[in-house]
């Protein structure tokens, strides 16, 4: 059977992640990872933590797994524009299975690898499977996006489409395991819009990444912005088949209430929309106009039918 | 009932944990947190997970596994000599009780506030009982404290004193639940060596902090550094009243293979030994020898019925 340090030195502190990399003085091994910080940047940091049936199926593909547990945490350092720098796993496991694990570190390092997103140091326990993920990324000094400063008469946007995740649950739930399909992808293996952060820097006046639903989301952004919004259903981009499997309904009730599409949502002042839309395209992101910052708290535009309780794991609301 | 935003508001976002704090730019509420690293200083971080019935009892006060939580992770800075900066907690509950949760979030902000480690992110789901936190420190540009520096002839050391935790362990099992008992203390509410650890900076070659087990984390120490050692078990500080309770021998076994101890080992140059003692002293921890380092591989000087296997989560011979 397989020991703890066995575990962390055979998956997961693999020749591809070893130094030299960009800013880290020490990876995994020590007590801590050691990072030296560009000069004229501040950390951007966010744990995520996914538990087997609560956040993903525990029958999930195990590359999709640790695929999924990296995105959802990359995902917060995309909706502050920061750039990735290296991430932490605490990753509790019922047993340790070689195969499994295999399987799940290739995930992991395969998103790891693509978003220059090194494993710095990690931690392994026996329990139900859950994996917190760390991550710590750059911003330039004062240039992070926040969520608080959207103001009334901005345009709000999202990049991608959205619902896709949902559908994709429902797919699952159904007996749909084809990982090809887009839902069953956005579900499963979802992007987090790393560059399209980075790409709005200095434009978005206000972001945050789409984990808890649309509305939801919105919610937090005008809370943290002291602003209130209207949507127009009509313009929300839909998630690429999500009405084909859900009818027209279901599919705008997934898109604006549906939890983790982990695209990003932002406000944008006028003078910047242009800028905005141009550097999303450079970067292969849609980024689409869906309603528009209002003064007085509260979002219009959405009949009660199509409004849902958006993800909270303590009340039973979610999905 | 508490939603998930609910209850970091409520129990994590205290007052006393808001801004300003040195260093910390954006605290819990957005995305991300936003750290400004202090110039010519190099982040240290670390992630430990404690799972309920495995790391400590479900049943243990609520005030002590908050604490606990937060103390073993900032332990592995004490390690590396780095001065805590912040840390973020992934905390997963079967349920959210508010009773339970106050008291949890009281151990774990009076260590915090105590150590200056504010919680500047969090996230809280649902499963068994476990808390990852991820501490994040800073220390001057190469002079923190790695495993792999010790060399031949230096003599090695540990402060404070051993078994203490495995003591309490024990007493716990055996139905002891009285806090104020020094080794339920040690076992529960372990205390981080961090002034002891930025107070060896540049003056140990190596050092660890002792969570496996002394005999186990001298053998990480010895194989980081290339080294073996020689221990002389009379030498070997026990915690207070561990005797009376488990005895000579059970006493020396639960210092040399108990893990939690959270104290520090370290290895010594013959020059640098009388400034570490008294820099030691100077923060009220006693350093003491317990050996030597040698050349050849392997550890000396311990009888094989004095070995145990350290703590393997996966193989089963841990506690």
């Amino acid at each position: 059977m397989l020991g703890e340090f066995d575990i962390i030195a055979r998956y997961f502190a693999t020749p591809d992640q070893s130094l030299p990399i960009s800013g880290v003085t020490l990876g995994p091994g020590d007590d801590c990872a050691l990072l030296s910080p560009a000069a004229g940047t501040e950390l951007a940091m966010s744990v995520d933590t996914s538990v087997a049936d609560v956040h993903f199926p525990g029958d999930a593909p195990p590359e999709a797994i640790g695929h999924r547990a990296l995105a959802v945490a990359l995902s917060d350092l995309a909706a502050m524009g920061a750039r990735p720098r290296g991430c932490l796993m605490a990753l509790t496991l019922p047993h340790a299975e070689p195969a499994w694990l295999e399987r799940f570190a290739q995930g992991f390092r395969d998103l790891g690898r693509y978003t220059s997103t090194p494993l710095v140091g990690g931690d392994v326990t026996r329990g139900t499977l859950s994996i917190a993920v760390t991550v710590i990324g750059d911003v330039p000094v004062g240039q992070a996006l926040r969520r608080s400063g959207a103001m009334p008469g901005e345009r709000l946007a999202v990049t991608g489409a959205l619902g896709g995740s949902h559908g994709g649950l429902r797919m699952w739930q159904a007996g749909g395991h084809d990982l090809e399909d887009p839902l069953l992808a956005a579900y499963l293996r979802p992007a987090p819009q790393l560059e399209a952060g980075c790409a709005l820097r200095g434009l978005a006046s206000a972001a945050l990444d789409i984990s808890d639903g649309l509305l939801a989301d919105l919610g937090h952004l005008c809370h943290a912005s002291g602003v209130g919004a209207s949507l127009d259903p009509a313009c929300i981009p839909l998630a690429p088949t999500l009405e084909m499997t859900l009818g027209s309904e279901g599919a705008l009730h997934a898109a604006l209430n549906g939890g983790d599409d982990y695209q990003l949502l932002v406000s944008v002042p006028e003078t910047a929309w242009e800028d905005a839309l141009r550097r999303c395209a450079d970067c292969g992101v849609t980024l689409t106009e869906i309603g528009r910052v209002l003064a007085e708290p509260g979002i219009r535009g959405i009949p009660e039918t199509l409004k849902g309780a958006g993800w909270q794991h303590f009340t039973g609301d979610g999905q």
